[in-house]
C-alpha cells in the first residue's frame, strides 16, 4: 500500500482535532486577562492613586469582555459546525489550523487596541482580527455543505436566525471599522449596538 | 426544518462544556503564579537582599493562596452541580460563559490585591470577584432546581452542610469587604476565618 | 435523603480529576519557559553581545530542565498512583489540590533559583519546593495502601526498584539542601549526580 | 509479584500520554503570541508612531507564524505516530518527555530569533530547536519500524510523499542555518522556500 497516500488528516479524528481547539480556545481566553495589566505606582502614592488608575482602565475592560465573549461565540459557532461532521479531511484540518492563528492573535489585538484605544491602526486591528475569524468560519460552513460525504445531515437551508447569527460578527467588525474613522475609541461599541439592533430588527418583524 | 430553530446549545454537549471549563480553571489556577513576581535586585546586592525581598512577598503568597483554595472550592461546585445536568441549554450555556469571564478575572484581581495589599479599594475589587463567582454558582443552581427537565434528580432539599458550603465563599467576601474598610490588609483573613468559624459552630451543634 | 451528605468527592469523577491534573501539570511544564527571558540588549550591540548573553543563562536553562525533568516524573508517578485508584473520596480530592498548588508553584521557584543561582535561599526555596511534592506523593501512596476499598489492588510490597524510585527526588532535594551551604549553583548538580548514583550501585548490585 | 518490575510505562495508557502532549502543545502554540509584544510608546505620540512600530514588528510576526505552523505540523506528525501504537512503553514515555521539552523551548527561541531577527546566532537558536524535533520524531518513528510488538501494522515502506514530508521541517532547518551564514534576517524564508521547491519538484515529476 505503500504507492498510495492517505494524506495527513487520515490519521486525525474528529475528537484529537476538537480537543486541540478546545486547548486553544480555552488558553487563549484565558490569556485574554494578561492583557489588563496591574497599574504600577509607588507604595507611598497608591492609596490616591490606585482606583483612578484602576477607572482609566476601562478601554482594556471593554476590549477584554468584547474578546471574550466572541471567542466564546466562535467556540459555540465551532461546535455547532463539528456537529455535523463525521470525519477530518485534509482541507478541514488546515483551514482549523488557519483558524487558530487567528484565536491565538486575539490577546494580542486585544491588548494593542486596549492599551492605545484612540488610535486607529490599533483598534483596526482587533477589527480586521475577528473579521477574519468570521470570514474563516464562513468558509467552513461553505466547506461543509458542499461536501456531503463529509458533513451528510447539515442543513443546506440555514433557519433566518443561524443565517444571522453567522454575519452577526463580520457585520460589527466591518461597522467598527468604518466608525474607526471618525472615533476609534468608540468603534468598540458596534460589538454591542449591532447585536442589539440585529435582534431589535427580528423581534419587531416577528411580532408583525 | 429550517423554520425551526434549535438554539445555540443543542449541539454542545454537557462533555464538551465540562471540557472546555475544566481547562478555563486550570488555566487560570496555574496563571496565578504569574502574580508572583520574581524580586528584580542587583545580582551584588542579591545576596543580601533576597531573603527580605522574598518575605516582605507574603501578602502576594496569601493571595496566591486564597484565589487556588477558592478557585478549586467553585471547581468541585461545578462538578457538583454538573453531576445532576442532563443536558445543556442556551441559558445554561451563557451563565457558563459569565462564569467563566469571572474565573478568568481572578489572577488580574488577586494579581491587584498582592501588590497593593493595604490599599482598600484593590482588595475590595477580589473581594467583589469572589463575591460574583459564589452568586453566579448560587443563580445556577437556583436555575437548576427550577427546571426539573434538565436536573431531575436534583435534590431541592439541601443538606445542611451543602447549604453552608454555597454561602460560605459569598459571606467571606462580604465579611472581607466590611474589613476592609478598617483594614485591608487584614480583611484577607477573612476566607480563612470565616470558614472555620463556620466549621466551629456546626461542630458545637452536633455535639450538643 | 437531604439529612446525608455524601461530601465533596461524591460527585467528582476519577477522569475529571484527572482532567484537571493532567491540565495544570501541562500547563506548569509549559509555562515553565516563560523563567527563560529574553535578554534585551541594544539592537546596535546586538551581534556581539548576544552570545555571551545566552552563554550565561545556563542556570536559568539547567533549572528549567530539572523542573521539566522532575514535574514529568511526577507527573508518571500520579499515573502510577490513580492506576490503582477505584474511586475519589474526599482526602484524595483536596490532597490533589494541596498537589497542585506546588505543581503551580514550580515556575515561580524554577524562575527565583535560575535568577539567583548563586544564593542561597533562592536555591533552597527550588528545593523544599521539590521535596514538599515528594512528601505530599509519598502521603499519597501510604493513603492508598491503607484503604484497600479505594485500591485494593495495590501491592503492599513495593519492587525494589519503585521504592528506589519514591525516595529518589526527595534525596536529591535534601542532598541539594545541604550542598547549597557549600555552593548554591553547584547544589542543582544533585538532581543529576543522585539519581546515577542510586542507578550505579543498584547496577552493580544486580551484577554481585 | 514484588520481584518484578513493571517500569514506569505499565501505568501510563496511550490516551493519558496523548492527552499531555495535546495539552503542551496546545499551551505552547498559544503561548507563542507572547513573543509579540506591544510597542510601548507614550499616548500623545501613539496616533504618529504605532504604525511603523506595528509595522517594524513583522520578523516577529513571521518567526511566530512559522512556528505556529511548524508546531502544528508536528502535531499532525505526533497523530500519524500515534496512530500506529498500541501502547506505551518506557523509551517511548522518555522520548516523548523530551519531544516535549523541544516543544516548549519553541515560544522562547522563536521570541529569541523575532527579537534580534539579524543577529545570526538568534537564529540559529531557532533553527537548531527545529532540527532538534525533526531528529526526535524521526527517532520516534524508527524506534515504532523496528518494534512490531508496539505498532505491528506500521508500513515499513513509505510512500514517497510521507518520505519527503519526514525530512522537510530537518531540510528547511539545515538551509536555514547555511542560509544565516549570509543573512540572518533572510534564512527565516527557507520554512517557505524549501517546502514550496519539494512539493514543485514531486509535481513536475508526477508531470513526466
Amino acid at each position: 500500500m505503500s504507492g498510495q497516500d492517505p494524506g495527513d488528516a487520515a490519521f486525525i479524528s474528529k475528537n484529537r482535532l476538537e480537543a486541540l481547539v478546545d486547548g486553544v480556545f480555552a488558553f487563549a481566553m484565558t490569556l485574554l486577562v494578561i492583557s489588563l495589566t496591574v497599574p504600577s505606582i509607588p507604595k507611598s502614592r497608591a492609596a490616591a492613586e490606585l482606583a483612578p488608575a484602576l477607572l482609566s482602565m476601562w478601554p482594556e475592560l471593554l476590549s477584554f469582555l468584547i474578546a471574550f465573549f466572541v471567542l466564546a461565540s466562535f467556540w459555540v459557532v465551532h461546535h455547532r459546525h463539528f456537529h455535523y461532521l463525521n470525519a477530518v479531511d485534509t482541507p478541514i484540518l488546515w483551514l482549523n489550523i488557519v483558524i487558530l492563528i487567528f484565536v491565538v492573535l486575539v490577546p494580542f489585538t486585544t491588548n494593542v487596541s486596549g492599551d492605545y484605544s484612540d488610535v486607529q491602526i490599533a483598534v483596526i486591528l482587533f477589527h480586521l482580527n475577528l473579521l477574519m475569524l468570521g470570514l474563516l468560519f464562513f468558509i467552513q460552513w461553505q466547506y461543509l455543505v458542499r461536501h456531503p460525504t463529509l458533513a451528510g445531515t447539515i442543513p443546506i437551508d440555514l433557519t433566518p436566525k443561524q443565517a444571522v447569527d453567522r454575519i452577526i460578527t463580520p457585520l460589527a467588525a466591518c461597522v467598527g471599522i468604518a466608525l474607526s474613522f471618525y472615533s476609534p475609541a468608540h468603534s468598540m461599541w458596534s460589538y454591542l449596538v449591532v447585536p442589539l439592533c440585529v435582534r431589535t430588527i427580528r423581534w419587531i418583524r416577528l411580532k408583525i
